[in-house]
């Protein structure tokens, strides 16, 4: 169900100030029955922006001829190129206050028009974003530097194919600006799949992933993209990268892992060969309801340090499988999910559900299913999932607050962070808004030794200073997870918003290292100004 | 029965020049026997090489009275921390002509020791080599530059304390000079381990295996040291770099992906946080046999493309089967381990030997057994794996020329990378010594991807020319591995020996990277100077 088939023929309009597609969004009639559920919250929702309602001016750069075709100065692709799609940049825009508008969209077609625009900025003091999908949700993709600088938004979409599969090592070399249904689509008649799907999935590339080191399917075991490339092929300024294509290596520092997670700063991504999966043939799942999250913590726990590796584990806190309609009783559910190419799993299913019940879990029968999930509580939470981000932008035109964010901690720091996060967020939204916030609580990935938890934060805001709201709300947020010594990302990325509390949180001397590849590799210092470095 | 309980008040005297414990080399009859297997060894075996033979000259450097206590001069000492312990280091060593002999010894007791003596080695131009348990088999703690540079050999042997154990998220602070046992040791009593079972376990250190990206225990999953670092510790000429303690973060590249692999080029490890498991109390083993390697390594494929997730897949050619008397009928043997904390695997044992039956393999009936390996293929490839680096010791002193290499590559390049490397390597042992080779092949770890085939080259050399012919083999060695785009090592490190093939393999734009950050951390380039970079 996550995957989205996409047909070329019949494309979908894509909003430019809010997620995914426009015709998604809720309609005024909707909105107001959100707003509702949140007191404070306005009478009537703001309007839908308009990119005519914007000053988008002239380019102050022109590019040479010889790139003229690569480039647009189209006022409504700009627009579009403007922001990511974090709850601050719905806000911003909701309120005709969205960022810097980049000066020109490119949309190269291949590695040497990579390296081309890269020339020609760095000779120009143009700052390149490359831009991914835009589903940045951590400023990640606007350009918030000196104004007198002109900015190039990199779109790489162009570059969307799969080049090479090889199914006897079940890889294929993919294009970094592949969509995700547009890369499952090419592998989907091989019988593999690449199995990452983010909650940005329709709407974040490859290459995007990669660059933030995306948190992908599995709950457990490989649950970051990192773990699935064979190698990539990078187009920094100083020339472009090609790891060797190796099932493993211990080479020296690992040159991948350099570039996973550099989130632009170093070089543009430009396509991976990446480990792919056989398409399962065998799922099951279920779900385990518990009275009190510390002991849905604990059996958690278990799941997570046997061998049962379960694809999804994901444990949702009262308040938030209130919310996706997994449970209404005041219960934390745990939802289990197992899948196999080569296996039924029902009996892993069976040992974690027992493992869930002997800490207190209250199971429904565990259901096994081939293509849908049979159980109540999994099925309403996974529609929820998807349905997230449109709700958000309904929300925010009510002008609720809402911020999101993510974390991972071990084990023996995780009760006490989630309780400081409740408490101190929650406290921060009433102090900056006077309203009471709903503050919940999932965790999205587990490990033997630790766990990510995902927050979501509603408060009704100060009609017009939204923005500001949600910064008292994010620096709290932040602070709390620093004095946690829990990191102030799993899977989001850094990009302009975590940026001061990444700063505190990465070694000094990996700043330094950082800043020194920094200039080796981007000299000019064009790329994605702003973002972990410089 | 990898791990040896060390007890500290009968300590076993270590070889200087050879493998392991002094003790345990074989004899001169031993010698005699082995070297009557390979034609135009020897007759008789070259004397053991004594400390007292060598010029070990007076120390060129004095450390100031403050760190002086931290230092020593002994020839012994010094002779010892020369080279490591690759064959072309005992070769030497036999013929008295061994690496350049360091001027001192440090043994710091604490990060404030090793911080005071790289400020000092800083500003007097001494090269300091981070020696961890001196088993580098790749030239990787010796000396090879300016001979009048003064030299310092760090051995952090005296910091091997487990620091501190969190059971709830099954990790531990343990100070990076702990020898695998001395780290086991401290460990059993709380349950856990860490289950990083190299070659050189005995021998290694902790810092050791994250310096160099170690393959451990697992054939399959997490083969590298790597998966299982929380967090590490790293003294740099520049400060010391201490990242967070995490089971998983997405917040810009990891820190510790950079220090580890830097072979101690860019900081000296002092201690880390590391993930354990559980001991486990189910254990069962199969061998299983076929006729031709090609069929075998399709059954392999089978088994890593599976969910089974072996702890041991370890695939010998009939060479290597034969030697580590595996099977003598000419089959080659897949040996095969499962094991669990939590369950019983005999049902997973089955299911991989009946994917090898359906590749053509003949099996045992697979055995169970919580405390030993009952299979007898088993039992005798394990015995020969502990035992093997003394062997080759015996060998060389019987002027033998004995090269091991491994690697990775993908499924598709294996077939061809295999016969290459016999064919080639094979045929360069025997152009430069006259005699015919053996060039035996394993594959140690497997992933859905692809493979680590692990190669023994065996050939009577030219006497007192060990070292030049041995230089002959690995050059094409190197260039054949290069040729197939396999990795000049998959868990042996990069060192001094592969540094050529390094150099071809690592993208240049990452060399570009990983200097500049040599530069930024080791401003004086003072830290294991020829490794990896400059």
């Amino acid at each position: 169900m996550h995957e989205t088939t996409t047909d070329p023929r019949t494309p979908r309009l894509r909003s430019w100030w809010g997620w995914g597609y426009a015709d998604a969004h809720p309609d005024d009639t909707e909105c107001v029955a959100m707003g509702a559920l949140l007191p404070g919250t306005l009478a009537r929702p703001l309007p839908v922006p308009r990119v005519a309602g914007l000053s988008v001016g002239r380019p102050a750069v022109t590019p040479p001829p010889a790139l003229a075709h690569l480039v647009t100065a189209d006022p409504g692709a700009r627009a579009a190129h403007a922001m990511g799609k974090a709850y601050r940049d719905v806000a911003r825009a909701l309120r005709g206050r969205p960022g810097r508008i980049p000066d020109l969209v490119a949309r190269p077609a291949g590695d040497q028009d990579v390296a081309d625009l890269l020339d020609w900025a760095g000779g120009h003091d143009v700052a390149v974003i490359p831009f991914g999908g835009g589903s940045s949700v951590v400023g990640g993709v606007e350009y918030r530097g000196d104004d007198r600088r002109a900015v190039l938004s990199l779109d790489l979409t162009a570059m969307d194919r799969v080049l090479e599969i090889d199914t006897g090592s079940r890889s294929a070399r993919i294009q970094a600006g592949a969509l995700g249904p547009v890369l499952e689509d090419q592998l989907r008649p091989h019988g593999l799949t690449l199995r990452h799907f983010p909650q940005s999935f329709e709407f974040s590339t490859l290459g995007g992933w990669l660059a933030t080191r995306a948190g992908g399917h599995y709950a457990t075991g490989h649950t970051h993209i990192d773990d699935f490339v064979q190698s990539l092929r990078v187009v920094t300024p100083a020339g472009t990268s090609a790891s060797w294509r190796l099932p493993a290596s211990g080479a020296g520092p690992s040159p991948d892992r350099l570039f996973l997670g550099s989130e632009g700063t170093l070089g543009v991504i430009t396509e991976a060969w990446m480990r792919l999966r056989e398409r399962p043939r065998h799922k099951a799942s279920a779900s385990v309801a518990f009275t009190g999250f510390r002991r849905a913590l604990d059996a958690v726990r278990a799941v997570a340090q046997s061998d049962l590796a379960p694809a999804n584990c994901r444990l949702l806190d009262p308040g938030e499988a209130a919310l996706s309609g997994a449970s209404h009783d005041g219960s934390a559910v745990l939802v289990l999910g197992f899948e196999s190419a080569t296996a039924p799993v029902d009996s892993r299913l069976a040992s974690a559900v027992e493992l869930a019940r002997a800490h207190g879990g209250r199971a429904e029968a565990p259901s096994a299913d081939r293509d849908a999930p049979a159980d109540a509580a999994v099925t309403a939470w996974r529609s929820a999932f998807l349905r997230m981000p449109y709700l958000r932008d309904g929300l925010a035109r009510m002008g609720a607050v809402v911020e999101t964010f993510e974390t991972a901690a071990t084990w023996d720091a995780l009760p006490a962070l989630v309780d400081a996060v409740r408490t101190e967020v929650g406290a921060a939204a009433r102090k900056a808004t006077g309203h009471d916030a709903l503050v919940n609580c999932r965790l999205t990935h587990v490990y033997p030794d630790g766990a990510a938890p995902y927050f979501t934060v509603l408060v009704a805001g100060r009609p017009g200073d939204e923005v500001a709201v949600w910064d008292d709300i994010k620096a709290v947020a932040s602070d709390v997870l620093h004095r946690h010594r829990a990191t102030i990302t799993h899977h989001h990325a850094v990009g302009r918003d975590h940026r001061p509390a990444y700063d505190l949180q990465r070694p000094e001397p990996f700043a330094l290292a950082l800043r020194a590849v920094k200039n080796a590799l981007d000299p000019h210092g064009i790329l994605n100004p702003g973002v972990l470095i410089g």
